[in-house]
């Protein structure tokens, strides 16, 4: 079994620049992933593992027999190499480096002619990508698709509250203009998150190919959208203040759609 | 107008205080809120002001005209002096102290024979609380009722995240015991978020007096409601991951009621 003790070990340095530099992941194609229920979610969806890094005294060498993972792959480290590269404070003792996977709009294929597809424009916080990601994995939709996106998707605080749900769903990401293309050449109705000359989100029949498309709180969805949308859809504000949470709207917006497909 | 610039001063001293401890917003009855745009949100819902306090460079003395409060209450600070209270990075230079409300249940009146309640058991992350509360803003409904309440409400990251929506809602907290035994009371159907012999989501009659009560992600409802509920009710999960971020839940729940009242 290898074993690194010291904080100046190249591999060590590796995963502290994958944990902090999206510029590092795409060089590398590599990224990194900590505790054991992503590890294993992610290697049930097929990630390649490039090592795994355990601290025995959180995570004793048998229950790596839980992971998958061929021995060489796996590195036992010391607790002060193990503080310096977690991410968590209540850490589980293992963590892992694994390849990326690529996301490109070309290797998006449906198995379904009617497909349900979340779109999500330019979404900035991890928190949100990765409620975002929960809600698409639990609808089960046929894809999410992040237009000019803003950050990786192996950012390590989106693979965090994703739980998981960033190496389970299926995801492209492309341009505004790609992505709108790509919607267009395959004939999904795009379903714009606007407020403005919008429809009720419970009037369109959404059991036809359908994306829903969502921006940002702060800005809202960019113009090319509202060319592009087959129908504008709110959801209808009878409050004080005029304010959802992104994510929060995307599940209301996509569970309409599931509700729907269910009848 | 009176003006602050030393750290040491009493008033600056309770702000900070005010900020960081429950116990001391709790004694005082008082709590403090920042942003022009939140403040003018607490005194259109009938919140009364103690101080306002100003750092001029930020936000100018004539800003202040657009804020209803009597010149005595407003305080010029030091930079210095907004720095050490002021929360946010990009802060808008205004922030003040009010009167906190009470929330007890006996204060918890409806104007319609059937209300729409949202019942949350111990949230616990303020950002989850703050979405709660923008949903229940947005859906309209007639109160929300937070039991076994891990926090108050006045906790500025709660204040902060509701975008104001802890204002404008009509909020209750009690025990779990004290709240089912008020929704009984009030003839207040319940239907608890639980996986465990549950219906889907959309089968009940939500236009009938209805509280759609949420636990926490890490530990669900206590058992409480599942024996005071009229049904479980719970989201199918299509997906790999069994997993949906609670404000999201709540309102996918939420909203499917706003949808069968509005048919």
């Amino acid at each position: 079994m290898k074993q690194i003790s010291s904080h100046h070990n190249d591999l060590i340095k590796h995963i502290v620049t994958l944990k902090e530099k999206s510029r590092a992941r795409k060089k590398s194609g590599e990224f990194v992933v900590e505790g054991v229920r992503e590890l294993q979610l992610a290697l049930s969806c097929g990630y390649e593992v490039v090592h795994v890094l355990f601290y025995e005294d959180l995570f004793p060498f048998e229950h790596l027999k839980t992971i998958d993972v061929e021995d060489y792959k796996c590195i036992e480290v010391s607790k002060d190499v193990y503080t310096k590269i977690a991410y968590r404070t209540t850490t589980e003792g293992v963590l892992a480096v694994l390849k990326s996977q690529s996301h490109t709009l070309d290797q998006l294929q449906f198995k379904t002619k009617n497909p349900l597809v979340l779109v999500a424009e330019a979404p900035e916080k991890p928190g949100n990508i990765g409620a975002l990601l929960r809600t698409a994995d639990a609808a089960n939709v046929d894809a999410v698709i992040i237009a000019n996106p803003k950050t990786d998707l192996y950012n390590p605080n989106i693979v965090r509250s994703s739980v998981g749900c960033v190496f389970s769903n299926t995801i492209a990401t492309g341009s505004t203009e790609d992505v709108i293309s790509f919607l267009n050449t395959n004939n999904i109705n795009i379903y714009s998150a606007i407020l403005q000359e919008s429809i009720n989100y419970t009037h369109p029949d959404y059991k036809i190919a359908s994306a829903i498309v969502v921006g940002t709180e702060a800005t809202g969805l960019s113009q090319d959208w509202r060319d592009a949308s087959k129908e504008n859809i709110s959801i209808p504000m009878q409050g004080k203040i005029d304010s959802m949470n992104v994510s929060v709207a995307a599940g209301i917006l996509v569970f309409e759609a599931v509700r729907q497909r269910s009848l």
